[in-house]
């Protein structure tokens, strides 16, 4: 009766972070579609526009967050044994990579996993956030899972690039999201066209315009194309995200139209949750 | 005594698939830089130098091995409830992608796996074959690990892209094959130089260099740099692998080029591992 949460009782379903009103899972059916840039640019863009935002990576096997915010900053330990996230370019971040610095892979079992990401959740001192991004590992496998039934998920993005091999595996991670009952916020397709930036021609070098036949056919919203732009890549590789550029430049434009629509999205998600509860009364 | 191997009996550990010479395992730190499409055209660029050559995909989650084969067969079982590969391109293929096709998604745990990599392994007909390619899934994971643990390999190769955020995944992937103690062949750069088909200019979209450097750094050989090159996923897309057009192909050549080097470090594993048990006796 004293104490709220036992320690040692049942574990309990996902729950809901205090202070935190939505968490946003970015996941792919596919590594190297680019679900890190889109999370990194999604959380930076959603904090140029005026909301308070965390980002989470969660990719436990390829933490590559920090590099791309240009931190290696240690969390430190604050009031009640919390761990205070690290604030970078807005946004208050925390990632296993922060833990686990340098080229030692993290050779983890799935229970493992499970238990260092409910300490992320449960033991970082978020504060008050709008927006948690969340950075999945890519697939369908257990840290993916692990992560659905931990993270009391507003909605999920799906990443896909457009080539065929890409959105075969995306589908499945749309299945996936279905199966564990995820709201799919929509599917944002990444390294959409190419424009030389020496002849200005496009290229499709990954093929093009297969995000949004997926996202219809599944009947889920698409969210944009974001073009395949080097510059996109070299910002990432130096720590400088471009949507620090903000939503004028030409290179960062495509994912603040993206950061709007998932804004709508997870309103109208947010909204429709309301509504159920009241539907329960 | 009557049974030499006892199904109840102690795990061993990898034992060798008998009447394959080289097992070779293709591993990434990271998704989408193309493992697969290196598997699938090594695979062929040796059958077609006139080796017999069998390909395991072993990407669980991603199994894109049929889609860029362009088959959907499903293996026969022949004598002795054997799972008989299919053939295609001349290899002899085997995938779960065959057993699973579709939109679902395998949302199996690491163990399930396990047993399902040892059934491929140990169940399936593979006959005489010089080079077995093994498609891992990327990352550091249970998969990979599992792998790792069950098949003989001869050892391993690396892929990863020039960026420095794939790079830093790729030197996770190095440190993990050093840990469980199989041989790095070498490492291989894909998506490496891009050449404007319009203006012929060069564009380093993913960077370039990167993984000659990380290969030096390391002290494993570098097996050759492989442009991106739309031609190349445009026939992956297709079902019909760039390698099939040969070694006198422009876009193909890098394949071959990679296949021999592959080629002269199987044979130098192979070697070593016949010096090692002279060495004990």
């Amino acid at each position: 009766m004293a104490h709220m949460h036992s320690p040692h009782g049942t574990p309990p379903g996902p729950q809901p972070i205090p202070g935190v009103d939505a968490i946003i899972a970015i996941g792919s059916g596919k590594g190297g579609v680019g679900k890190t840039t889109i999370s990194v640019n999604l959380a930076v863009a959603l904090a140029r526009l005026g909301h308070k935002v965390g980002l989470l990576d969660a990719d436990v096997y390829g933490p590559n967050i920090p590099l791309m915010l240009g931190t290696s900053a240690t969390p430190q330990i604050g009031d009640g044994n919390r761990i205070e996230p690290v604030d970078k370019h807005g946004i208050k971040v925390i990632s296993v990579g922060f833990l686990n610095p340098g080229d030692k892979p993290l050779i983890w079992r799935g229970p493992m996993l499970h238990s260092l990401i409910k300490q992320f959740l449960e033991q970082v001192h978020w504060g008050e956030l709008e927006y948690l991004v969340v950075d999945l590992p890519p697939g369908t496998g257990d840290v993916a899972i692990s992560l659905i039934q931990t993270v009391p998920l507003t909605g999920a993005v799906v990443a896909a690039t457009p080539s065929d091999v890409a959105l075969q595996d995306a589908r499945k991670a749309i299945e996936m999201f279905r199966q564990v009952k995820v709201d799919i916020l929509g599917l944002v397709e990444n390294m959409s066209a190419f424009h030389c930036p020496h002849c200005h021609q496009e290229v499709d070098i990954f093929s093009k315009g297969g995000g949004e036949r997926t996202a219809r056919q599944f009947g889920i919203p698409f969210l944009g194309a974001i073009d395949l732009d080097p510059e996109v890549r070299r910002r990432s590789d130096s720590g400088n995200p471009i949507a620090l550029e903000g939503e004028e430049s030409e290179h960062a434009k495509a994912f603040y139209d993206f950061a709007r629509r998932v804004m709508e999205r997870t309103q109208a998600a947010q909204a429709a949750a309301g509504e159920n509860v009241i539907q329960i009364q």
